[in-house]
């Protein structure tokens, strides 16, 4: 076999057969050709689409570039969360610690912000301590004690992805579906789960933008875990603007807190809505409710009792991170400056663009502009009013914290343009779109 | 700019501009991105394509990554002939000297084998001493004194295209219209040419292997040269047999002399009426004749009256090749063993499947398997039958010389399976399909 078969063949819109794509994943990560040969075919890849058998392959040699852990030791269904990424989505933060508190083991390999999307791993980090470099047997018996862990992705969980996604970071070919959805499940699949639920972003500040796309993307995330012997529930939901009200690293561990601790809340809440909604999913494919229904009021009463908080102060303290800082947010990184953005004119908020918000937040330092940028993990964006909310004339819509004023000037484009207000009512988006699986 | 803007539009099937073809061919050129983000461009053109715009702005941008010889101090209308590529394509050869024998100077920059498709520097080459490595001054000289000159690419000529087309080889993004259309022209308008006759092959042996391709190639081709200021015909001619009887490449220059000198020719001769046809393309371009009948009667006369074999073997021996091995064919190359290649059975050949045979005369040594191998000049094979002929069972229908008996076993395979024989009568391939321009 060689890969410009391969290549040939994808190129000519011929279906791979699971020898050809495993030699392309097992050649590419164990460097049997160059990467010039990897890009044209990952471009090929990306313009005429791989089926849900080639894309079953691909992820399936990438689960196996690297280590599968095994989790059988531990009791319980096995139960993760992905999400595909958004502005303003801390939902890991707060199911993980739910689902644990109720039982169901949670092993939750997670990455860094991408983008104008955070990621919880670089959330995680604003907690003074936290360490998310365990290594896999540290992973397994932090599992085994406190029911979750939080870390990183290994050198030894799917190489393969790691490199083809480096590659397919510099030539364009991010954004299919086949793609992206190997990557996801291959991480996912090696964390040693049993089931995963999956929230599956739509709207301007998700990688998909559209109902459809998000909807195909989900078909085809679920498809694969099915093929794959794991239980997959797919929720579609709302990313056209932010999740919750805070966006930054350390205010997202805030916000995160307040829902775990039930406190200080805004009536209208998305994140505690979804977060209520995502850990329920959990905790009926982790066998401790029948009814979603049932699960639903399981989750509500561990952050009621309290016991889901605990929990997160549990394996913060675990990995090695500061517990105090949960309760005295003077703890948490803390920026110098703060600047309001009012609104412009009476009306309701029409549109909070997610996308806008994002890239204004890594412009502060919420995320990175290349992979060797630092975050700060101080900076970030409260938001004042939602979409579907009543503003009056220089009210406050969203209030900016950060430390750079250079960096402030071009991100305050990207939070002014992100505002609409419409002189009509406004409905708030609906938030939990469809539920597939 | 960035290469990756560029990668983007292309692959979202956005067009172009002139800068940023011209920033890819100059910066691919100048190492300022890597051959990974080259390839996937070449991939998204491949698959997505480029409009005459875009293609005539990549042979410019090509075209300009070297010299553009400047032949103005010459007189005379500057033609030259290029061939898409086949088997047993010897035209160069034949219609250089007919047009340099009639005042019409001839600036030949040629290329070598590829695939299974011959090349004029390695037939050149077969004359013992014959030297095609001349600088572009000894080239500007010879044309003056001598009327033509035959020369292989030097580094000065279109580098940017030697860069492109080696990735392009090893990234399966080679059979694309614009790319061919780009790498053939960039390197026809340096060599100063005022006028240009195109050889577009169709059928197996062919990189095209439709009609409509081929028109498509030839159109696209045209365009570009008008829109660089030259005067350009297109002829599409059969290559669905090899061309002629002689393939390899002694063996070429043995059968281009017999044209010449009008001696020891078949009855059906389809390389005599394609030379005479292509010759007779150039003297009119070139100003010598106004009608191509008296064009053809020209490129007739200067054959019979042996001024354009003269002009051949003047050539020849400016290029320091022995000319006596046009007289005397012993002087070249000679295989030491031979095989014929019988009919099966009575009737008519259908096919003589220039693919085949091309591939096997590679196997043989007549071309390279790679860039590193070496040719045999020595080897190839003569049609003792064309398509369209009678043939008993047990008569011989190509005669195959060789010097290597293993690589024979493997090439014989290709040999027997060109061939077809058809109980009914079977009319000879068109040669001339179209002539466009």
């Amino acid at each position: 076999m060689h890969v410009q078969e391969i290549l040939e063949k994808k190129r000519d819109q011929i279906k791979l057969t699971q020898e050809e794509i495993r030699y392309f994943v097992d050649g590419y990560t164990q460097h049997k050709f160059p990467d010039y040969q990897a890009s044209a075919f990952l471009m090929a890849v990306f313009l005429n689409g791989m089926d849900i058998d080639e894309t079953t392959w691909l992820t399936d040699a990438m689960l196996h570039s690297g280590i599968v852990v095994d989790l059988s030791e531990i009791k319980g269904i096995k139960v993760d969360k992905h999400s595909t990424g958004g502005v303003g989505d801390k939902t890991s933060l707060i199911v993980a610690p739910i689902c644990a508190a109720l039982g169901v083991p949670v092993p939750m390999i997670s990455g860094r912000g991408l983008a104008h999307s955070g990621g919880t791993l670089d959330k995680l980090e604003s907690i003074p301590g936290f360490d998310v470099n365990l290594n896999l047997d540290q992973y397994r018996n932090l599992i085994k004690k406190t029911g979750l862990c939080l870390i990183g992705q290994t050198e030894e969980i799917a190489p393969a992805d790691k490199k083809i996604y480096a590659l397919r970071d510099v030539t364009c070919t991010v954004e299919n579906k086949s793609l992206i959805s190997a990557s996801i499940m291959s991480k996912k699949l090696a964390e040693g789960i049993d089931a995963l639920v999956l929230d599956v972003k739509t709207g301007s500040g998700a990688f998909m933008k559209s109902q459809q796309d998000s909807e195909e993307l989900a078909k085809m995330l679920i498809s694969i875990g099915k093929k794959m012997g794991k239980q997959i529930t797919a929720l579609i939901t709302d990313m056209s603007q932010p999740l919750g009200t805070h966006i930054g690293n350390s205010l997202e561990i805030i916000e995160s807190v307040q829902v775990l601790k039930n406190d200080n809340l805004p009536i209208q809440n998305d994140l505690r809505v979804l977060s209520i909604e995502l850990a329920a999913h959990m905790i009926r494919l982790g066998g401790k409710a029948k009814e979603l229904e049932q699960a639903r009021s399981l989750a509500n009463q561990v952050i009621l009792d309290g016991s889901a908080f605990e929990k997160l102060k549990e394996i913060v303290n675990k990995q090695d991170g500061n517990e105090k800082a949960l309760d005295d947010f003077s703890l948490l990184p803390q920026a110098k400056c703060n600047r309001s953005i009012k609104a412009k004119e009476d009306g309701f908020v029409k549109n909070l663009d997610a996308l806008k918000i994002g890239k204004g937040s890594v412009l502060i330092g919420c995320g990175r502009m290349t992979m060797e940028s630092k975050i700060d993990h101080s900076v970030g964006i409260i938001l004042k009013k939602k979409v579907g909310d009543h503003v009056k004339k220089d009210d406050t819509v969203m209030d900016i914290f950060y430390n750079d004023p250079k960096s402030l000037e071009k991100a305050i484009l990207y939070f002014d343009q992100s505002i609409e207000i419409s002189k009509n009512k406004v409905e708030p988006p609906t938030l939990i779109i469809k539920t597939m699986g």
